[in-house]
Protein backbone atom coordinates (compact mmCIF):
# COMPACT_ATOMS: atom_id res chain seq x y z
CA UNK A 1 0.00 0.00 0.00
CA UNK A 2 1.30 3.50 -0.71
CA UNK A 3 1.86 5.79 1.52
CA UNK A 4 -0.46 9.11 1.58
CA UNK A 5 -0.48 12.28 4.10
CA UNK A 6 -3.44 13.52 5.57
CA UNK A 7 -3.74 17.39 5.21
CA UNK A 8 -5.55 19.42 7.72
CA UNK A 9 -7.24 22.34 5.51
CA UNK A 10 -7.25 26.04 6.83
CA UNK A 11 -10.66 28.12 6.74
CA UNK A 12 -10.42 30.62 4.02
CA UNK A 13 -9.83 34.45 4.48
CA UNK A 14 -10.70 35.51 1.10
CA UNK A 15 -14.02 36.94 0.45
CA UNK A 16 -14.61 36.74 -3.10
CA UNK A 17 -14.54 32.87 -3.62
CA UNK A 18 -15.43 33.57 -7.14
CA UNK A 19 -12.09 35.32 -7.86
CA UNK A 20 -10.55 32.54 -6.25
CA UNK A 21 -11.51 29.97 -7.92
CA UNK A 22 -10.62 32.30 -11.46
CA UNK A 23 -7.34 32.57 -10.00
CA UNK A 24 -7.00 29.11 -9.57
CA UNK A 25 -8.27 27.63 -12.63
CA UNK A 26 -5.67 29.96 -14.30
CA UNK A 27 -2.94 28.61 -12.43
CA UNK A 28 -4.01 24.63 -13.46
CA UNK A 29 -4.35 25.57 -17.12
CA UNK A 30 -0.48 27.19 -17.06
CA UNK A 31 0.60 23.65 -15.55
CA UNK A 32 -1.48 21.77 -17.75
CA UNK A 33 -3.90 20.02 -14.79
CA UNK A 34 -7.28 19.36 -15.41
CA UNK A 35 -9.18 19.49 -11.98
CA UNK A 36 -12.56 17.73 -11.29
CA UNK A 37 -14.58 18.13 -8.44
CA UNK A 38 -16.86 15.45 -7.47
CA UNK A 39 -20.18 15.40 -5.27
CA UNK A 40 -22.33 13.16 -4.04
CA UNK A 41 -24.39 12.01 -1.26
CA UNK A 42 -22.75 10.23 1.83
CA UNK A 43 -22.45 6.52 0.48
CA UNK A 44 -23.17 6.74 -3.54
CA UNK A 45 -20.03 5.80 -4.33
CA UNK A 46 -17.82 8.08 -5.50
CA UNK A 47 -14.84 6.53 -4.16
CA UNK A 48 -15.55 3.28 -5.71
CA UNK A 49 -16.28 4.96 -8.93
CA UNK A 50 -12.77 6.48 -8.60
CA UNK A 51 -10.71 3.73 -8.20
CA UNK A 52 -12.60 1.76 -11.63
CA UNK A 53 -11.46 4.85 -13.75
CA UNK A 54 -8.22 5.13 -12.34
CA UNK A 55 -7.93 1.55 -13.11
CA UNK A 56 -8.79 2.50 -16.74
CA UNK A 57 -6.56 5.80 -17.15
CA UNK A 58 -3.64 5.56 -15.08
CA UNK A 59 -1.77 4.09 -18.09
CA UNK A 60 -2.12 7.06 -20.12
CA UNK A 61 -1.99 9.79 -17.64
CA UNK A 62 -0.71 10.92 -14.36
CA UNK A 63 -3.67 10.90 -11.95
CA UNK A 64 -3.97 12.74 -8.37
CA UNK A 65 -6.59 12.52 -5.78
CA UNK A 66 -7.95 14.58 -3.28
CA UNK A 67 -10.15 12.59 -0.39
CA UNK A 68 -11.93 15.53 1.54
CA UNK A 69 -13.65 14.02 4.86
CA UNK A 70 -15.08 15.66 7.88
CA UNK A 71 -12.95 12.75 9.71
CA UNK A 72 -11.10 9.59 8.92
CA UNK A 73 -8.73 8.68 5.90
CA UNK A 74 -10.61 5.41 4.91
CA UNK A 75 -11.01 6.54 1.45
CA UNK A 76 -7.74 7.68 0.24
CA UNK A 77 -6.57 4.05 1.90
CA UNK A 78 -8.99 2.94 -0.55
CA UNK A 79 -7.17 4.57 -3.19
CA UNK A 80 -3.49 4.64 -2.36
CA UNK A 81 -3.85 0.87 -3.23
CA UNK A 82 -4.88 2.16 -6.78
CA UNK A 83 -1.24 3.65 -7.90
CA UNK A 84 -2.92 6.79 -8.17
CA UNK A 85 -1.64 9.91 -6.06
CA UNK A 86 -3.54 11.05 -3.18
CA UNK A 87 -4.01 13.22 -0.32
CA UNK A 88 -6.70 12.76 2.71
CA UNK A 89 -8.12 16.22 3.16
CA UNK A 90 -9.46 16.91 6.42
CA UNK A 91 -11.84 19.93 6.26
CA UNK A 92 -12.03 20.43 10.13
CA UNK A 93 -16.10 19.78 10.51
CA UNK A 94 -16.26 22.27 7.09
CA UNK A 95 -19.71 20.81 4.82
CA UNK A 96 -17.90 22.14 1.79
CA UNK A 97 -14.68 22.80 -0.26
CA UNK A 98 -14.23 26.21 -1.49
CA UNK A 99 -11.06 27.21 -4.17
CA UNK A 100 -9.01 28.46 -1.25
CA UNK A 101 -8.83 25.01 0.41
CA UNK A 102 -9.01 23.33 -2.55
CA UNK A 103 -5.93 25.17 -3.62
CA UNK A 104 -4.64 24.06 -0.46
CA UNK A 105 -5.25 20.37 -1.12
CA UNK A 106 -3.70 20.77 -5.02
CA UNK A 107 -0.67 22.37 -2.93
CA UNK A 108 -0.54 19.48 -0.58
CA UNK A 109 -1.08 16.78 -3.06
CA UNK A 110 1.49 18.76 -6.02
CA UNK A 111 0.57 19.08 -8.98
CA UNK A 112 3.64 19.15 -10.90
CA UNK A 113 3.16 16.52 -14.22
CA UNK A 114 -0.29 15.84 -12.48
CA UNK A 115 -2.74 15.48 -15.94
CA UNK A 116 -5.40 14.73 -14.16
CA UNK A 117 -6.62 15.87 -10.94
CA UNK A 118 -10.16 15.04 -9.29
CA UNK A 119 -11.28 16.44 -5.94
CA UNK A 120 -13.82 14.10 -4.18
CA UNK A 121 -15.93 16.72 -2.39
CA UNK A 122 -17.56 16.13 1.30
CA UNK A 123 -20.41 13.70 1.17
CA UNK A 124 -23.84 16.24 0.69
CA UNK A 125 -25.76 17.55 -1.98
CA UNK A 126 -26.08 20.97 -0.63
CA UNK A 127 -23.45 23.15 0.67
CA UNK A 128 -20.53 21.90 -1.97
CA UNK A 129 -23.46 23.08 -4.93
CA UNK A 130 -22.95 27.00 -3.74
CA UNK A 131 -19.28 26.90 -4.00
CA UNK A 132 -16.84 27.04 -6.92
CA UNK A 133 -13.75 25.44 -6.14
CA UNK A 134 -12.13 26.26 -9.14
CA UNK A 135 -12.17 22.55 -10.59
CA UNK A 136 -12.39 22.85 -14.64
CA UNK A 137 -15.79 20.52 -14.53
CA UNK A 138 -17.68 19.27 -11.89
CA UNK A 139 -19.35 16.17 -11.83
CA UNK A 140 -22.04 14.66 -9.45
CA UNK A 141 -22.90 10.90 -8.22
CA UNK A 142 -26.56 10.01 -7.71
CA UNK A 143 -27.26 6.34 -6.82
CA UNK A 144 -30.38 4.48 -7.34
CA UNK A 145 -30.79 3.46 -3.52
CA UNK A 146 -31.43 7.47 -3.12
CA UNK A 147 -34.38 8.11 -5.20
CA UNK A 148 -35.11 9.25 -8.41
CA UNK A 149 -36.79 12.49 -7.11
CA UNK A 150 -33.56 14.53 -6.05
CA UNK A 151 -33.34 16.70 -8.59
CA UNK A 152 -36.44 17.81 -7.22
CA UNK A 153 -35.52 18.44 -4.24
CA UNK A 154 -31.50 19.44 -4.43
CA UNK A 155 -32.08 21.56 -7.84
CA UNK A 156 -29.12 23.07 -7.26
CA UNK A 157 -26.92 20.74 -7.40
CA UNK A 158 -28.08 18.74 -10.42
CA UNK A 159 -28.27 22.77 -12.30
CA UNK A 160 -24.04 23.01 -11.71
CA UNK A 161 -22.90 19.81 -12.51
CA UNK A 162 -21.37 19.12 -16.01
CA UNK A 163 -22.20 15.10 -15.88
CA UNK A 164 -24.16 13.03 -13.62
CA UNK A 165 -23.04 9.66 -12.91
CA UNK A 166 -26.22 7.56 -12.26
CA UNK A 167 -24.76 4.80 -10.23
CA UNK A 168 -25.57 1.60 -8.42
CA UNK A 169 -27.54 0.58 -11.75
CA UNK A 170 -26.50 -3.37 -10.97
CA UNK A 171 -29.47 -2.92 -8.19
CA UNK A 172 -32.40 -1.89 -10.20
CA UNK A 173 -34.36 -4.42 -9.83
CA UNK A 174 -34.74 -4.06 -6.16
CA UNK A 175 -35.55 -0.15 -5.90
CA UNK A 176 -37.86 1.84 -7.32
CA UNK A 177 -36.19 4.46 -9.63
CA UNK A 178 -36.74 5.20 -12.82
CA UNK A 179 -33.81 6.08 -14.99
CA UNK A 180 -36.28 7.65 -17.67
CA UNK A 181 -38.02 9.73 -14.80
CA UNK A 182 -34.93 10.77 -13.32
CA UNK A 183 -33.41 12.15 -16.57
CA UNK A 184 -36.84 14.08 -17.63
CA UNK A 185 -35.97 15.87 -14.17
CA UNK A 186 -32.45 16.66 -13.99
CA UNK A 187 -32.75 17.83 -18.29
CA UNK A 188 -35.25 20.07 -17.54
CA UNK A 189 -33.06 21.75 -14.36
CA UNK A 190 -29.75 21.52 -16.99
CA UNK A 191 -30.20 20.69 -20.42
CA UNK A 192 -26.83 20.41 -21.64
CA UNK A 193 -25.85 17.64 -18.81
CA UNK A 194 -24.30 14.48 -19.55
CA UNK A 195 -25.99 11.55 -18.10
CA UNK A 196 -23.92 8.67 -17.89
CA UNK A 197 -25.68 5.17 -15.76
CA UNK A 198 -22.79 3.14 -14.46
CA UNK A 199 -22.42 0.19 -11.61
CA UNK A 200 -18.83 1.22 -9.64
CA UNK A 201 -19.30 -2.66 -8.39
CA UNK A 202 -19.51 -4.29 -11.81
CA UNK A 203 -17.97 -1.65 -14.17
CA UNK A 204 -20.10 -1.25 -16.42
CA UNK A 205 -20.26 2.24 -17.71
CA UNK A 206 -17.20 3.39 -16.29
CA UNK A 207 -15.73 3.31 -20.19
CA UNK A 208 -18.42 5.85 -21.14
CA UNK A 209 -16.98 8.01 -17.92
CA UNK A 210 -13.47 7.51 -18.56
CA UNK A 211 -14.22 9.01 -22.33
CA UNK A 212 -15.40 11.66 -21.28
CA UNK A 213 -12.25 12.28 -19.08
CA UNK A 214 -9.91 11.42 -21.60
CA UNK A 215 -11.71 14.02 -24.18
CA UNK A 216 -11.84 16.66 -21.14
CA UNK A 217 -8.40 16.22 -20.45
CA UNK A 218 -7.07 16.36 -23.78
CA UNK A 219 -8.87 19.26 -24.47
CA UNK A 220 -7.68 21.22 -21.50
CA UNK A 221 -4.25 20.63 -22.19
CA UNK A 222 -4.63 21.87 -26.14
CA UNK B 1 -55.59 13.33 0.35
CA UNK B 2 -55.06 16.30 2.62
CA UNK B 3 -54.51 19.39 2.20
CA UNK B 4 -51.19 21.32 3.23
CA UNK B 5 -49.25 24.42 3.42
CA UNK B 6 -46.25 25.67 2.09
CA UNK B 7 -44.66 27.75 4.54
CA UNK B 8 -41.10 29.68 3.52
CA UNK B 9 -39.07 29.70 6.17
CA UNK B 10 -37.20 33.28 7.22
CA UNK B 11 -33.48 32.97 7.64
CA UNK B 12 -32.98 33.73 11.70
CA UNK B 13 -31.82 36.40 13.89
CA UNK B 14 -31.27 35.23 16.81
CA UNK B 15 -27.55 34.75 17.27
CA UNK B 16 -27.73 32.24 20.55
CA UNK B 17 -29.34 29.66 18.71
CA UNK B 18 -28.84 27.01 22.16
CA UNK B 19 -30.93 29.83 24.01
CA UNK B 20 -33.72 29.63 21.35
CA UNK B 21 -33.56 25.52 21.03
CA UNK B 22 -33.94 25.82 25.25
CA UNK B 23 -36.98 27.98 24.81
CA UNK B 24 -38.44 26.29 22.16
CA UNK B 25 -38.51 22.79 24.28
CA UNK B 26 -39.85 24.84 27.05
CA UNK B 27 -42.71 26.17 25.02
CA UNK B 28 -43.61 22.29 24.11
CA UNK B 29 -43.30 20.77 27.67
CA UNK B 30 -45.99 23.25 28.25
CA UNK B 31 -48.05 22.56 25.79
CA UNK B 32 -46.85 18.68 26.15
CA UNK B 33 -46.00 18.15 22.80
CA UNK B 34 -43.20 15.82 22.40
CA UNK B 35 -40.75 16.55 19.11
CA UNK B 36 -38.28 14.65 17.32
CA UNK B 37 -35.69 15.67 14.99
CA UNK B 38 -35.06 13.47 12.32
CA UNK B 39 -32.52 13.65 10.23
CA UNK B 40 -30.17 11.34 7.36
CA UNK B 41 -28.45 11.55 4.16
CA UNK B 42 -30.45 12.35 0.87
CA UNK B 43 -32.81 8.99 0.21
CA UNK B 44 -32.11 7.50 3.11
CA UNK B 45 -35.69 6.38 3.46
CA UNK B 46 -36.94 9.30 6.36
CA UNK B 47 -40.34 9.70 4.83
CA UNK B 48 -41.37 6.31 4.00
CA UNK B 49 -40.32 5.26 7.41
CA UNK B 50 -42.47 8.19 8.67
CA UNK B 51 -45.57 6.85 6.63
CA UNK B 52 -45.43 3.53 8.54
CA UNK B 53 -44.60 4.69 12.22
CA UNK B 54 -47.75 7.17 11.37
CA UNK B 55 -49.56 4.29 10.74
CA UNK B 56 -48.84 2.44 14.04
CA UNK B 57 -49.49 5.39 16.10
CA UNK B 58 -52.32 7.11 14.23
CA UNK B 59 -55.37 6.03 16.32
CA UNK B 60 -53.37 6.37 19.71
CA UNK B 61 -52.15 9.91 19.57
CA UNK B 62 -52.39 13.44 17.30
CA UNK B 63 -48.82 13.53 15.05
CA UNK B 64 -47.88 16.20 13.04
CA UNK B 65 -44.97 16.04 10.76
CA UNK B 66 -42.90 18.69 9.68
CA UNK B 67 -41.63 18.27 6.21
CA UNK B 68 -37.95 21.02 5.45
CA UNK B 69 -36.89 20.78 2.20
CA UNK B 70 -34.72 23.11 0.21
CA UNK B 71 -37.55 22.85 -2.94
CA UNK B 72 -40.37 20.68 -3.88
CA UNK B 73 -43.29 19.55 -1.93
CA UNK B 74 -43.10 15.64 -2.87
CA UNK B 75 -42.58 14.29 1.01
CA UNK B 76 -45.78 16.74 2.57
CA UNK B 77 -47.81 15.17 -0.65
CA UNK B 78 -47.00 11.59 0.41
CA UNK B 79 -47.43 12.65 4.27
CA UNK B 80 -50.87 13.74 3.37
CA UNK B 81 -52.27 10.80 2.77
CA UNK B 82 -51.42 9.20 5.90
CA UNK B 83 -53.78 11.35 7.81
CA UNK B 84 -51.28 12.44 10.31
CA UNK B 85 -51.14 17.14 9.97
CA UNK B 86 -48.24 17.58 7.70
CA UNK B 87 -46.61 21.05 6.70
CA UNK B 88 -43.81 21.13 3.96
CA UNK B 89 -41.08 23.96 4.81
CA UNK B 90 -38.83 25.83 2.25
CA UNK B 91 -35.41 26.47 3.81
CA UNK B 92 -34.41 28.93 1.20
CA UNK B 93 -31.37 27.07 0.27
CA UNK B 94 -30.44 27.02 3.87
CA UNK B 95 -28.71 23.24 4.67
CA UNK B 96 -29.97 22.56 8.08
CA UNK B 97 -32.68 24.12 10.53
CA UNK B 98 -32.27 25.44 13.29
CA UNK B 99 -34.43 26.32 16.36
CA UNK B 100 -35.97 29.56 15.34
CA UNK B 101 -36.76 27.83 11.65
CA UNK B 102 -38.23 24.96 13.80
CA UNK B 103 -40.07 27.19 15.84
CA UNK B 104 -41.63 29.24 12.46
CA UNK B 105 -42.40 25.23 11.36
CA UNK B 106 -44.13 24.44 14.47
CA UNK B 107 -46.16 27.73 14.80
CA UNK B 108 -47.27 27.04 10.63
CA UNK B 109 -48.39 23.24 12.04
CA UNK B 110 -50.32 24.61 14.82
CA UNK B 111 -49.22 22.09 17.80
CA UNK B 112 -51.84 22.54 20.12
CA UNK B 113 -53.17 19.46 20.52
CA UNK B 114 -50.47 17.65 18.80
CA UNK B 115 -48.77 15.01 20.73
CA UNK B 116 -45.76 13.82 18.91
CA UNK B 117 -44.30 16.34 16.40
CA UNK B 118 -41.95 14.93 14.26
CA UNK B 119 -39.17 17.26 12.07
CA UNK B 120 -37.86 15.65 9.18
CA UNK B 121 -34.72 18.11 8.61
CA UNK B 122 -33.08 18.59 5.10
CA UNK B 123 -31.14 15.61 3.90
CA UNK B 124 -27.55 15.82 5.20
CA UNK B 125 -25.10 14.41 7.53
CA UNK B 126 -23.24 17.62 7.82
CA UNK B 127 -24.72 20.56 8.87
CA UNK B 128 -28.06 19.58 10.82
CA UNK B 129 -25.99 18.01 13.03
CA UNK B 130 -24.28 21.33 14.35
CA UNK B 131 -27.24 22.79 15.31
CA UNK B 132 -30.17 22.09 18.38
CA UNK B 133 -33.48 22.67 17.08
CA UNK B 134 -35.27 22.86 20.41
CA UNK B 135 -36.54 18.72 19.74
CA UNK B 136 -36.72 16.90 22.47
CA UNK B 137 -35.27 13.93 20.84
CA UNK B 138 -32.77 13.74 18.03
CA UNK B 139 -32.96 10.43 15.58
CA UNK B 140 -31.65 9.44 12.61
CA UNK B 141 -31.35 7.04 9.86
CA UNK B 142 -28.30 5.46 8.23
CA UNK B 143 -29.25 3.34 5.05
CA UNK B 144 -27.62 0.04 4.07
CA UNK B 145 -26.27 0.85 1.12
CA UNK B 146 -24.59 4.30 2.31
CA UNK B 147 -21.76 2.07 4.06
CA UNK B 148 -21.09 1.43 7.46
CA UNK B 149 -18.34 3.54 7.56
CA UNK B 150 -20.14 6.48 7.34
CA UNK B 151 -19.72 6.84 11.82
CA UNK B 152 -16.30 7.18 10.18
CA UNK B 153 -16.84 9.96 8.21
CA UNK B 154 -19.55 11.73 10.01
CA UNK B 155 -18.57 11.44 13.26
CA UNK B 156 -20.51 14.37 15.02
CA UNK B 157 -23.96 13.19 13.32
CA UNK B 158 -23.73 9.62 15.28
CA UNK B 159 -22.81 11.56 18.31
CA UNK B 160 -25.82 13.88 19.21
CA UNK B 161 -28.37 11.42 18.12
CA UNK B 162 -30.66 9.40 20.94
CA UNK B 163 -31.63 6.54 18.30
CA UNK B 164 -30.00 5.61 14.77
CA UNK B 165 -32.65 3.50 12.42
CA UNK B 166 -30.52 1.23 10.27
CA UNK B 167 -32.70 0.87 6.91
CA UNK B 168 -33.19 -1.04 4.11
CA UNK B 169 -31.95 -4.21 6.01
CA UNK B 170 -34.42 -6.12 3.11
CA UNK B 171 -31.36 -5.39 0.68
CA UNK B 172 -28.47 -6.46 2.87
CA UNK B 173 -27.95 -9.26 0.40
CA UNK B 174 -26.67 -7.12 -2.16
CA UNK B 175 -24.75 -4.58 0.12
CA UNK B 176 -21.13 -5.14 1.63
CA UNK B 177 -23.07 -3.74 5.09
CA UNK B 178 -22.57 -5.48 8.57
CA UNK B 179 -24.81 -4.21 11.13
CA UNK B 180 -22.17 -5.86 13.42
CA UNK B 181 -19.39 -3.40 12.23
CA UNK B 182 -21.70 -0.51 12.17
CA UNK B 183 -22.53 -0.87 15.66
CA UNK B 184 -19.14 -1.25 17.02
CA UNK B 185 -18.09 1.78 14.95
CA UNK B 186 -21.57 3.89 16.16
CA UNK B 187 -21.28 2.83 19.85
CA UNK B 188 -17.39 3.59 20.64
CA UNK B 189 -18.99 7.71 19.48
CA UNK B 190 -21.96 7.61 21.38
CA UNK B 191 -22.19 3.59 23.99
CA UNK B 192 -25.69 4.95 25.03
CA UNK B 193 -27.20 5.15 21.11
CA UNK B 194 -30.56 2.75 20.74
CA UNK B 195 -29.85 0.90 17.21
CA UNK B 196 -32.98 -0.33 15.45
CA UNK B 197 -32.46 -2.21 12.48
CA UNK B 198 -35.64 -1.71 10.00
CA UNK B 199 -37.01 -1.90 6.87
CA UNK B 200 -39.32 0.79 5.94
CA UNK B 201 -40.21 -1.09 2.76
CA UNK B 202 -41.31 -4.51 4.26
CA UNK B 203 -42.31 -2.76 7.52
CA UNK B 204 -39.66 -4.72 9.46
CA UNK B 205 -38.33 -3.29 13.09
CA UNK B 206 -40.79 -0.30 12.87
CA UNK B 207 -42.67 -1.45 15.37
CA UNK B 208 -39.56 -1.40 17.59
CA UNK B 209 -39.41 2.14 16.86
CA UNK B 210 -43.27 2.89 17.33
CA UNK B 211 -42.59 1.28 20.97
CA UNK B 212 -39.27 3.56 21.52
CA UNK B 213 -41.54 7.28 20.30
CA UNK B 214 -45.03 5.74 22.62
CA UNK B 215 -42.90 5.52 25.70
CA UNK B 216 -40.63 9.21 25.14
CA UNK B 217 -44.30 10.70 24.41
CA UNK B 218 -45.63 9.12 27.49
CA UNK B 219 -42.56 10.33 29.61
CA UNK B 220 -42.73 13.98 27.94
CA UNK B 221 -46.44 14.59 29.03
CA UNK B 222 -45.90 13.32 32.34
Amino acid sequence: MEEFRILEIKQSVFENNDRQADLLRSELKEQKTFLLNLMSSPGSGKTTTLTRVIEQLKDEMKIGIMEADIDSDVDAKTISGTGAKVIQLHTGGMCHLDADMTKQGIEGLGTEEIDLAILENVGNLVCPAEFDTGAVKNAMILSVPEGDDKPLKYPLMFSICDVLLINKIDVLPYFDFSIEKCTERVKKLNPDIKIIPISSRTGEGIDVFADWLREEVAEWKK
